[in-house]
């Protein structure tokens, strides 16, 4: 047989943080494409709009008014999946296999900004440092209440990823219990933290009491490889990661230290952040010159500050994943065998991170300007 | 705090073939949707469509010609995930977190029926079981494959499931490994098996070597139980998950013995699974009024027939994902929160069996004739 081509040979690929497989096919990338195409994104928005439940001075959805706000505006959601407790206790389980768990906490919604029709991709890096700050005080205020385990700080962005909204927004959710997919982060990360494999010292940094941690090393080795680097800014490396499952999906971390969460950034830091943020959004936006739909997640530790395994091991990420993969209109589908059996991709994770590499980073709508 | 009321109150709930949770937020169910709406599905399809690659005598994507197949036709993906080997040996990780596995199989293409206009819930119990047998015939064929160790039945139904082709059919994915979802509900199926928690014992049918097996133990508690089936046809029920994720979610699977795969099946039992899935499809158009979309997966035993611990705690079953939430039209978004940190649904398992068992199982296209 002749010699193996990552980018002519399905292969699986390993996710050491979820402990999961993704099925790699990039001889698929030829196939022609005959499904479902997306409406394209709206180019032109106004910067206010009357009837936008998130513009200044208007109604929210249940009647509250909004302020003149001038930068970012954070309240709590009017349709919140979390409520604050206290809660009823469970009742006994029907059957041993019929496990529920009461579960409390709230959730936020945090305006990126006043104008309609801008993106973080539109926002200067000093607005974004806005959005990164009230992301933490967020992160600080929902973390101090009672109960609360964990607080997932995400964008939705994009009406094909479920968002009804153009208006600049995230989202803020805050549980007294550390969700599935961190949770399942926390602990790989902490068996690494305990247990590493016996590797060479690679000279990445190490974790709190200087204990390994898979992310600095993981981050510190791609720094040097290269291939699937997308951007450097600082300390911060944005990668397609080895085991990316959507197309263009970005890790966005720092190499240079650990760091457990966004309290624990310096004010440099913060900074560097908020100029890869601004340089990554414009990059994906020029991928397809469309306004690029993604799912964003910060992910760090656990609530309240507790010097334990966890809070430890955390080492503070942001995931981007977004649906798009041939064109503004044609997004993959996880779909089928990806639902039923695993998770799979076309173009390889290297191919994504030197498209995205050779992309301007001023933005196409200035272009135009 | 008041009485704990599943149908009010926020709370997660355990899966325990996955060991993963849900969050459940019911009370969400009454925020206004503002987001993005599905283009409906096309409700009239020609019989026959001369550009449709799947139709009788047409040509394929690739040129081949199709034959005047009369029922069931199989052929391999001009485009598959999957090559056949040898494939080269994975070359050296560049590091030990960055793991490459080589795999091999193979994809076909299913097509349930000649007439291009038809689905699972138009077509007769009849055909409907020709259509079992083709998946029977294909896992026996495929799994007898020199390093095939899975192979996964599956159908995309629908434009908004990235089904490119409203032609019946599915497809099936062969694979070298066994693929991550199935690979982890047969590793917790092995641990139930072998050591299961100390319940007493409740009737349900056991295992090989009288092995307690989860799923028997589940179906019968679920039979009883009754809250959450949408139907029972002969040995077969098909109930809402109490772990669903998407909105009308569905298992289908035998409550009477312990049955590891398709080809394990007696006639009766094709046919009663046959009828189920019959009456489960006309119950899911008749929801919205359109023609519903879904993925389908078919679990089972790995390949080759073994007599080892995964083979025997293997209990056969199916699994619909439908994503339609509030009409044929508006769809439940698994993004933001859900990628980033865990599944979450908003009515209850409950509700959505009960609006299921109170439909019609005459085909509203029919009642329209
Ligand atoms: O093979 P198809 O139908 O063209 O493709 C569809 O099903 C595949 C298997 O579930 C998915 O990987 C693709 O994203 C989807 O578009
Ligand atoms: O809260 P929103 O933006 O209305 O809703 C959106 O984001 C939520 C959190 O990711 C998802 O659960 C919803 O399915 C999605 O439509």
């Amino acid at each position: 047989p002749p010699v193996f081509d990552p980018s002519e040979h399905p292969h699986r690929r390993y996710n050491p943080l979820l402990r999961e497989y993704v099925l790699v096919s990039p001889h698929r990338m030829k196939r022609p494409w005959l499904g479902q195409v997306e409406p394209p994104a709206a180019d032109t928005l106004p910067q206010y709009d009357p009837k936008c439940y998130l513009c200044p001075g208007n109604s929210r959805s249940e009647g509250a008014v909004l302020p003149q706000y001038t930068e970012t505006y954070t309240f709590a959601n009017d349709y919140p999946a979390l409520l604050a407790g206290p809660l009823p206790p469970a009742p006994p389980a029907p059957h041993p296999l019929l496990i529920t768990e009461p579960v409390l906490g709230g959730c936020d919604v945090v305006i990126f900004h006043p104008r309609h029709d801008y993106t973080l991709a539109r926002l200067t890096v000093g607005e974004i440092e806005k959005v990164v700050v009230e992301w933490t005080r967020v992160f600080v205020q929902r973390g101090m209440q009672e109960g609360v385990k964990y607080v997932q700080v995400f964008e939705n962005k994009g009406a094909i990823m479920g968002c009804s909204n153009p208006h600049p927004h995230g989202q803020v959710w805050s549980m007294s219990s550390i969700p599935q997919i961190p949770s399942v982060e926390l602990r790989n990360l902490v068996k690494y933290s305990l247990s590493p494999p016996p590797d060479p010292p690679s000279g990445a940094p190490r974790g709190d009491k200087g204990k390994p941690c898979m992310l600095c090393e993981y981050a510190h080795f791609e720094k040097g490889a290269g291939e699937r680097v997308v951007l450097e800014e600082g300390p911060w490396v944005a990668l397609v990661p080895w085991w990316a499952v959507w197309p263009f999906e970005v890790m966005l971390l720092p190499t240079h230290r650990h760091i457990s969460s966004l309290l624990d950034l310096t004010p440099d830091e913060r900074t560097s952040l908020s100029t890869a943020i601004s340089r990554l959004t414009k990059r994906y936006d020029n991928l397809f010159s469309c306004s690029f739909a993604y799912s964003m997640g910060v992910h760090q530790r656990p609530t309240p500050m507790q010097l334990d395994d966890e809070g430890e091991a955390a080492h503070l990420h942001l995931h981007f994943d977004p649906p798009l993969l041939r064109s503004a209109t044609v997004k993959k589908f996880l779909v089928g065998f990806e639902l039923m059996a695993e998770a799979q991709r076309d173009l390889t994770p290297e191919q994504a991170a030197k498209r995205m590499r050779e992309l301007s980073e001023v933005h196409y709508l200035d272009l135009m300007d």
